[in-house]
């Protein structure tokens, strides 16, 4: 039997060899991301601003977190996810409407004529996304996507969209979550396609995605219901400019960490970054062309140029997604 | 001494007549809300939405409450206070630059003038409420707004505006946040005008306010600094139908609950009446001419003609302030 000061004695060694008995105290809370600069980093900012009486200390009513979607939560390659869904409904409607195929952008899309869609400044690719995002109501919209995502999987990575999520991303969001930050999605995306999968996906609730909209109008149907219909107008890009904009038009409140991957990213980055006190700015770059997809500079989709300069200017901290992520999508490699 | 045959007839007793040995049972959670229809309302809702495996459970995530707020959260009379920190910023600016004293909208704020406010399709009154809204950041607004609640006190019930709360509905607020709802102001006043206070005054955090707006512009300051700068144009009005698309951009969500009190109040309570599952759409009728206002079909400000039909058509409640609100405003009458 130990004794009571042996006993002490190996506790204090445990102690001074960094072990720690408590078992969240152990417990990685990103276990998905080797150890690295960019993981120091993290978890650097979350232990300042949570130290109660630190000179870093952030109230967790002000401990805002915003992510980009497309290339920052989940993948974004060949094309964006969202317009994969563009054109897949509007090939659904094609099917069930055989007079429609005759007709643009109907023509060109079930031909897989690209090309077609982009002439006279992609006004095919226009009437696509009018044709399958609007017309309808919100709830008839919301249905769509939740049938589009269970039956649709990925042309190379064949898995469900909903599961070309980030796993070293899932993991950062909780670990936020845990540490009292609220986290919000501000995208380019459209905010009524995301917040179908967002809670689930992310365990992000519908009021924290922020993103692009089209014109919606109330109105009563003919049976004397209210209903919100979707117009073939855009009403706000959330996009570039548009992130800072819509981060004070929909939280009303600056973002003490931002998480992006795209020149897209860059103002929300910026705006963050140029508020008082601790602040967090981190950029995934897509390194990885195994796993996912090797891209940035000259990319047509998820460009990553400026804000890749701005970064090393600036020593905002750049993920990268090869060396820097055990895991990319859960399940998976 | 007590027997225990005794003391159990003394606790049984004491239950019969409906006493509770539980402190937090014994406390009366809206202690500013006589004992009426619309209190039993109130409790009877909250009561089978959180009773897990009832009928009519609703798990915490969907438990979105939307109150309006100029009427129902706070008072707007004589006019609405955001008009009033318009005007007491027009007179302000006079102050300081004396030679805007002879310019308009200038001379008739200054001289009391309403009518020539109101001159030429209310010229005047948009003239004012630009130069007191626009062309300055978001952050010297808001510090504009937080001057004028720290300043200004309301002409006839002499206390701050912020004051001009109702403290039964404060206790509702946190009432509902207590048993899992989200609460959120969804108004026809300016997002950013009510961000400065909701906090502080309704324990509402600025991402759950909800209001109308002005095009706001992300740009560079000379020294390279991000702001966002407040532009001269109108972008949304969330009044009326504008009310359902607000909540349905902002939060994503259908209410289970929302209060209001005027006719601009009547779309949001028919969008939320009209979800499945249980709903409350409650009305604050001001009925009270000694400790606040009396006023409904006919008034300038707060109008309630239409959706006091409809109420009374489809069994909303009716909160009569004389009749069901023991005490109106804080520390007050």
């Amino acid at each position: 039997m130990l004794n009571r000061r042996a006993l002490g004695v190996a506790l204090l060694s445990a102690g001074l060899m960094g072990w720690s008995f408590g078992a969240q105290a152990q417990t990685d809370p990103l276990p998905s991301w080797n150890d690295s600069k960019a993981k120091q980093a993290i978890l650097d900012f979350v232990a300042k601003v949570t130290r109660e009486g630190g000179p870093d200390f952030v109230r967790p009513a002000e401990r805002i977190a915003t992510f980009d979607n497309d290339g920052t939560l989940w993948a974004e390659q060949p094309v964006y996810f969202q317009l994969q869904f563009a054109l897949d409904e509007i090939k659904r409607q094609a099917r069930d409407k055989p007079e429609l195929a005759a007709t643009e952008p109907y023509r060109s899309v079930v031909a897989g004529n690209l090309k077609g869609l982009m002439a006279n400044g992609g006004k095919g690719l226009q009437q696509a996304l009018a044709a399958s995002h609007t017309g309808m109501t919100t709830d008839q919209f919301a249905t769509l996507v939740r049938n589009w995502l269970d039956t649709a999987s990925h042309p190379t990575k064949q898995r469900r969209y909903d599961e070309m999520v980030y796993q070293p991303q899932l993991e950062l969001l909780a670990y936020l979550r845990a540490n009292g930050f609220k986290t919000f999605i501000v995208s380019g995306g459209g905010v009524e396609f995301m917040r179908v999968f967002a809670e689930k996906a992310y365990g992000i609730p519908p009021e924290q995605v922020v993103g692009s909209s089209g014109l919606v109008k109330f109105r009563l149907d003919p049976a004397g219901k209210p209903e919100l219909f979707k117009e073939p107008k855009v009403e706000f890009v959330d996009d570039g400019p548009g992130k800072p904009v819509g981060i004070n038009r929909f939280i009303g409140r600056r973002p003490i960490l931002a998480f992006g991957n795209s020149d897209g990213d860059l103002q929300m980055l910026q705006y963050t970054a140029a508020g008082p006190g601790p602040r967090l700015t981190l950029i995934v770059r897509h390194t990885d062309a195994e796993r996912e997809w090797a891209y940035d500079r000259t990319s047509a989709i998820g460009k990553l140029d400026k804000a890749l300069d701005e970064a090393a200017a600036k020593g905002w901290t750049v993920v990268d997604m090869k060396a820097d992520w055990k895991k990319v999508f859960p399940n998976g490699p």
